[in-house]
């Protein structure tokens, strides 16, 4: 019986699953099934990749585009390559994504477009793979072949496109074993404190920052709405889905904003998909994009692809390396640099001074997606643009409703020629059904809320300043973040996931986990986020929790 | 002063304008004003095109994709040519879209990816562009050029990618002219009975197709919702915005179908994207989809066709044409065919078991679109392919909550191995925020109320015959519309948006005005959709205003 298996088998036993989990011996027990075959070398590392394969049978989906590779980053430290010759075997459309070579076309290349065993994705494949120590040692040879696939899921083709589906046996393998973390479906989830499967947990894992979805004047407005309007309009803006309070709102958003227009959509996801697309929908078009960009951008510049457009990604918020992107354009292209405002799992907020200034030399044009800003910081919650107060330099900023405006939907401020333009040739305006009446209401009643009460956006500055202070405090890893969220760095996939269990089963303390492929190796955390609405008490007995779960594991001492 | 200037000046003089647009001279003044000239031939024609200039200064997007050019389109009636080596200078990316070479890869390549000048759209550019008559004939000069300049303008590149916003006139100069149609905000919109600019108008442009965005208990369960989640969930399914409502749901629209599996979204349009770009990931998958097919599949397609997938489009609702596409497949690939239920601006209903046929020969897959079928044809109001009795061998069945379920959000029923892979590897599913409960509770609620009254769908589907047959009897051309869509051909834009201004203005009635380049040359129509809601009254008044304006137009005797 190969380590695989034992381990998988250990695992999956009926009665000791969950015990197994949620116990710190677990490491041991793992550790020491590696080192009694004596043929692996780092013990630990291997347990957590075996304990991946056996989560991830099949990859789980890169999860975020941005983590995709990585050779095509522009950086500034050092002078890249010119561009190379296409290799001879690569077709046009099968091409290895953004290859290096800046004006080398990368349109209509993909993540998964490269031959099925040119793994070119990031955690994957043959260099982190263990090598067989000798010959006969099935055990790790299959381990090598496991992890050489984990990626290729995607690239599976063949007469049957449904092929791909009947193999993934990721979700269900770890379904099976009961550590599966993902669309946990909650019961309640309106406050700081949730509820999962009947029981009351502290929720540190909401965008809700402002705690509204729940405000009475939000409910009310959209309660109301329903009465007044009905619970949909049935139809796309275009031709019989249009009503006044989209153009109320809009006119809100972009009077808060100081901008000219503001245009309402129906996800925020929509927001990028359709501005992106309709704004490079030629070959002359670049998307010059930081590398973590949420992943609507990456498919909103990928229907900008499929029109010619191409991409240039940019080291993560470095103004040097987008400088240098810049610069290595063709006089004849024009760049939208698109940036993240908060950058979603970091918390990190991006160097829009920096960035402004290089966007204005290169004469480009900017939009900054504020999903996690508003209402975070700035000047009455304003955002990123104005945090720094660069507002009127950033030619479009948008966002959702989804977030500290309590509600679904997306919006975008900017020129009304440009929004003009958007909402004409934007299939993903155009052909959707509007945002529908108690959504509108919500979101308006909640921008409302927002700046009537402006000691929503203290207490949440509070929260997490908090909540950021004392984490490091008691020691943990937190990266850059200034914001709403903070990720605390584990940086191993199997401690991550018992982390997260253990918070919850034993703490009642609810935290997203980041794993691989979801997050580059090493870069695994356990992403936190607050809400204006946690109580002190809610946050000292999260606090109390990671103390003894990170001490537990090892994280902290 | 130019014909063009001449007739702009008039029209858009500042008392005159309404007045004239709603008066059935306007047809012999425009006509007169050409006739004047003496240098136009075909005065009617030709004055439709300068009202249609008029109108889109710069282009109206090609509003529907499925309209984009067709040379590519597969049709089973002649043998296709083989496939024609690409020409030298088209690059990879910069390929016109969909050259008629099956097995040349078209993705990456769009229809504004063509050269700026190479105008390969429909109904723009020279052919149809009036020859100037002779030298000096200056207006005819101008009328050609913008003629040809119609559909360029997502084609302008150069350093801003915003210079194509600033040059899109289109929109502001049928504002300023009064006669804009698009994006009219209704004040109210929950009914047979709309509000538009504070006047009741009869509603024959929704997708409410049984009524229930008012019904009480629709409204209720909404309302319910916000009482008990809040207004939103503010995260996505993967990992913070899951609840058990939208498990509960999926098992319903599961169970309602007669699929193993269901998956709610968060918009219609998300549907097609997520589903179609996940399963449609590497350079071995083929989207065989219907000419007609909604603009959610193209992008759907185009975001499969950036990781390598290519496109092929068969002759509209043809089986033959669907066989001859995919019998042109190399025998590596694996194909997707894609098909609407219900055409949305036809009314038409797919041929379903022909299609079935050819993809189960050809061992394809079958995703159906539902959106305009649900609630609306099939037994309990199940959709096309239970229409045809053909259920169980669709393998996906999609559609929104956003028509006949009244609220906003999408659905996806089919296996569960195949939606499980789905919901991993999909970003604008993974990466959305979830549907919001009062959405889910609304569809929720609409599924129940539409299987608790039957007798909701036998009324719809009572007027829609009813109005089939008398707008027939009073001998208007509707196509092949068997559902609650049905168009009125008119066949001339100039005359499509008079009718509509004249029905709106004069009579009350509220339809949706399709021209060009929102539909081919000769396509106009005056959309008309009806709901279980509307009375006999409505209908009657509806059709007295339709023989009026008919006559009033010419388009009946």
């Amino acid at each position: 019986m190969s380590v695989i298996d034992r381990l998988g088998k250990k695992l999956s036993s009926s009665s000791a699953v969950m015990r197994l989990i949620s116990n710190d011996r677990v490491m041991q027990v793992a550790t020491g099934l590696m080192d009694a075959r004596g043929r692996l070398e780092a013990a630990a590392e291997r347990a957590s990749e075996a304990w991946s394969i056996l989560l991830n049978g099949h990859a789980l989906p890169t999860i975020d585009p941005a983590l995709d590779g990585g050779d095509d980053v522009v950086s500034a430290a050092a002078k890249r390559p010119a561009p190379a010759p296409k290799p001879a075997a690569a077709e046009a459309n099968g091409a290895p994504t953004n290859g290096a070579a800046a004006h080398a076309p990368t349109n209509g290349a993909a993540t998964n477009g490269a031959a099925a065993h040119a793994a070119t994705n990031g955690e994957a494949a043959s260099p982190e793979a263990p090598k067989p120590a000798g010959p006969g040692s099935a055990a790790e040879e299959k381990l090598a072949q496991q992890m050489a696939s984990r990626t290729s899921l995607s690239r599976i083709g063949g007469r049957d496109v449904f092929e791909k589906c009947y193999k993934f046996m990721t979700a269900d393998n770890a379904r099976a074993m009961g550590v599966y973390p993902f669309f946990r479906p909650l019961d309640f989830n309106n406050g700081p404190e949730a509820q999962l499967e009947g029981r009351n947990v502290i929720m540190l894992g909401s965008n809700n920052y402002l705690g509204l979805t729940t405000h009475p004047k939000v409910r009310e407005a959209a309660k109301q709405a329903i009465d007044k309007y009905g619970t949909s309009m049935t139809g796309s803006r275009l031709v019989n889905g249009s009503m006044r309070l989209h153009n109320e709102l809009e006119e809100k958003l972009a009077a808060y904003h100081g901008k000219e227009a503001g245009l309402v959509f129906t996800t925020g996801y929509q927001v990028n998909i359709a501005t992106i697309s309709s704004l490079l929908a030629n070959k002359k078009s670049v998307a010059v994009i930081d590398k973590d960009d949420h992943a609507s951008i990456y498919d909103g510049v990928r229907l900008g692809q499929a029109a010619g457009a191409r991409m240039v990604r940019y080291r993560h918020n470095d103004p040097e390396a987008l400088d240098q992107a810049l610069s290595e354009l063709d006089t004849s292209e024009g760049a939208l640099v698109i940036t993240d405002g908060v950058f979603s799992a970091q918390g990190e907020i991006a160097n829009l001074p920096g960035i402004v200034s290089v966007v204005k030399k290169h004469k480009a044009r900017l939009l900054v997606d504020d999903a996690h800003a508003l209402g975070v910081i700035g000047p009455g919650g304003r955002g990123t643009a104005a945090h720094f107060g660069v507002a009127d330099q950033v030619d479009l900023i948008g966002g959702t409703f989804s977030k500290s405006l309590a509600s679904i939907g997306g919006w975008l401020v900017g020129e009304r020629k440009v929004l003009d333009y958007i909402q004409h040739f934007a299939y993903s305006f155009l052909f959707a059904a509007s945002a529908a009446p108690p959504s509108v209401a919500a979101a308006m009643a909640a921008l409302e809320v927002m700046q009537a009460e402006p000691e929503r956006q203290d207490k949440l500055r509070e929260n997490f300043t908090y909540m950021r202070n004392e984490l490091r405090r008691l020691g943990f890893e937190l990266g850059k973040t200034e914001t709403a969220v903070i990720p605390i760095y584990i940086r191993d996939d199997l401690r991550t996931v018992m982390m997260w269990k253990t918070l919850l089963d034993e703490h009642s303390i609810y935290v997203n986990p980041f794993i691989t492929p979801g997050v580059p190796p090493k870069q695994q955390v356990l992403r936190t986020s607050y809400m204006a609405t946690h109580e002190r008490h809610h946050l000292d007995r999260a606090l109390e929790a990671f103390e003894k779960v990170g001490k537990k594991f090892g994280v902290i001492s």
